[in-house]
């Protein structure tokens, strides 16, 4: 096990009703908030009347900024920043679902600093923020309570990530009655977002992990046992409140600790929705049984555990190859059975860019920690992912 | 799943080495500090040259209270809160376990009130602390990132708890290689201690909790499998490391997060313990097996459940109640075979006290949740406990 500092500082508060509490949590952070969110539907759901109640409750200035798209753009981000800086906002809240909170966390960097916030995104390290708090509504991407943000620059379609401890939001609410309302492709997406994060910390070189392996995995099964659940049953309170509490899990950085962990395949989905703008989600359920059957001889102990433990597949000593390759091959199906592609080919990527992708994807050094990936190798992957 | 509120912001340094930080953690929170530890030991592993030599080069000014028992006093709670007061100390730094950390915590609520401490274990709340930090030896209690302390009144042997969120360490710092030193009784009863909170987590009414079910289960089965080695092999860097991390994530409130635990076990022994002076791990090992037998029918499907999943028995659809006791027996065995003792007799306890205890663990009430028990219950328990 590595030796690791871990703190998560985040206030969860969990369960029906509980975006009521906003005004209170909010007001121990000023009187001027910047409310940030997406599309109309935290409106049509009565969700933005609600959050506005309970600010104006506590008597909060409200400056607001919708409309943020999937894959948040810099562009909207620096428009976010211009209106903190001139209103002097006190504290942002964000609405909605990974992206919202993750252009938030941008806007909260932007707004302490003298240049361009896409400063934060080439290299120049974070050291201040406005402080942040969320209204979750799409179990996702776990952004609620980590440290970072992955932001798409329009001028090249670069999306990068950057993070500080000073990101991470104050509170967040997290209410799996929010979620009942979202679409089926969509809950979808984010159940495999949430599973990838988990997968990214499992598949690591380090021994000794027992604690943190079980953890995982016992995350995933949860994951897995209730999908189907909250698909076929949009409204079960109880599965989708398992799916929210374990997205938040998932990348709360606890399943992490001691251990380093891949993250190869993120960085490899990162450019297919740059380029594309298709879901993060969906990107993953595509590259990530094809990263693993690319490496899964590096550690083939490791993937028959985790076809053992988390798919149940009876382990064949004699063949641990085949046990190995039998949990690639529930994951796959799992993607498809939820909804997920899991071909570039299905979503209408063709061969195209991804020569021109593998190489923008290690233009900063090679990728993942399990394996090392070099360009050539990323270009392999988009291959398997065809 | 009930709605909750989580936060654990006790900052975690955890690895080899990492009590060399404790200077640079401690002086964020002034420059006098209260040193808090227990007997001689710190002194002649070396650790307490090693804390002072880190205070030092940060120019900390530092008192010292050592001497803390386990079972800790409030009268020696009482001398401490004298010092902070005479010396306007800002930081109370715990080095030592549970007992030791439970009586800073104690001494750090009385600094910052007029009366008398022992008002906060008998109904008074608890409102503001001196900030705390931790340097931990000990891994069983969980008291390094809990909100809770539990202190012995020595005139009337009564043994109380009390808890604030101002009471959470700030830091905690865990190296498991200053655990190579705790005799093989001492790491039992930790191991004990850790299973147990996990125990007064897992065993609930809540339905639909499967995400902490599994991570329970998860944390349960990593103990389990470390601790022989540990015993076995003191010097095992992983194993130790395992079971540091495990006992504090056993603890942290994130395995016991949308449920109501139970706690009776813990009231149950905090009598024997509060009478007798044995271990508080020892008295869980003896208590925590008679509860269970007393209470299983209550829940015969849940107890199914932990003996599959924790102790890999073999599920009998036809007789789950076989099922159910054969996990206990799998735990009774399991605590005597890590040297605990499992019955009232092998620690020496007759019945004389056993009408008095039942009478003053439940004068405040019925104890636990799972099932309320009634003096006549605790009663029964502590007959099948002998």
């Amino acid at each position: 096990m590595q030796n690791f500092v871990f703190r998560n500082s985040t206030k969860i508060i969990f369960g029906k009703d509980t975006e009521a509490t906003v005004g209170e949590e909010s007001i121990k952070y000023g009187k001027k908030l910047l409310l940030h969110y997406g599309g109309g539907s935290i409106k049509s759901t009565g969700l933005y009347d609600s959050v506005v109640t309970s600010l104006r409750e506590q008597s909060i200035e409200i400056f607001e900024l919708g409309d943020v798209q999937p894959n948040p753009r810099v562009s909207l981000v620096r428009e976010g920043v211009s209106i903190c800086k001139e209103n002097n906002i006190d504290f942002i809240l964000a609405v909605g679902g990974g992206s919202v909170i993750d252009s938030a966390k941008a806007i909260a960097a932007g707004a302490k600093y003298e240049g361009d916030v896409w400063d934060f995104f080439t290299g120049k390290p974070v050291t201040e923020c406005l402080p942040i708090g969320v209204v979750l509504t799409i179990p996702a991407a776990g952004s609620e309570t980590s440290t970072g943000t992955v932001i798409t620059n329009e001028d090249g379609l670069y999306k990068r990530a950057t993070g500080h401890d000073t990101m991470r939001p104050q509170f967040a609410i997290l209410n799996p009655v929010l979620t009942y309302t979202l679409p089926s492709y969509q809950t979808a997406c984010g159940i495999t977002d949430m599973i990838a994060h988990i997968l990214e910390r499992y598949f690591t070189n380090e021994k000794n992990v027992e604690l943190t392996d079980r953890l995982c995995e016992a995350t995933l099964k949860t994951i897995i046992n209730n999908a189907h659940t909250v698909l076929e049953n949009p409204t079960n309170y109880d599965a989708r409140a398992e799916i929210m509490w374990a997205g938040t899990i998932a990348h709360n950085d606890s399943l992490g600790t001691g251990r380093i962990g891949d993250w190869a395949s993120h960085d490899i989905e990162h450019e297919i929705s740059g380029i594309y703008d298709i879901a993060h989600g969906a990107g993953l359920a595509i590259i990530f049984p094809a990263w693993m059957k690319y490496v899964y001889k590096h550690d083939v102990k490791r993937f028959a555990q985790f076809a053992n433990r988390v798919w149940d597949v009876e382990i064949d000593l004699n063949d641990l190859e085949k046990t190995a390759l039998a949990g690639i091959n529930k994951i796959e199906q799992f993607f498809r059975s939820i909804g997920m592609p899991i071909t570039l080919t299905e979503v209408g990527i063709g061969d195209e860019h991804l020569e021109k992708m593998a190489k923008k994807a290690t233009e900063r050094g090679p990728l993942g920690n399990f394996v090392k990936l070099s360009e050539e190798d990323v270009h392999h992957i988009y291959h398997l992912a065809r």
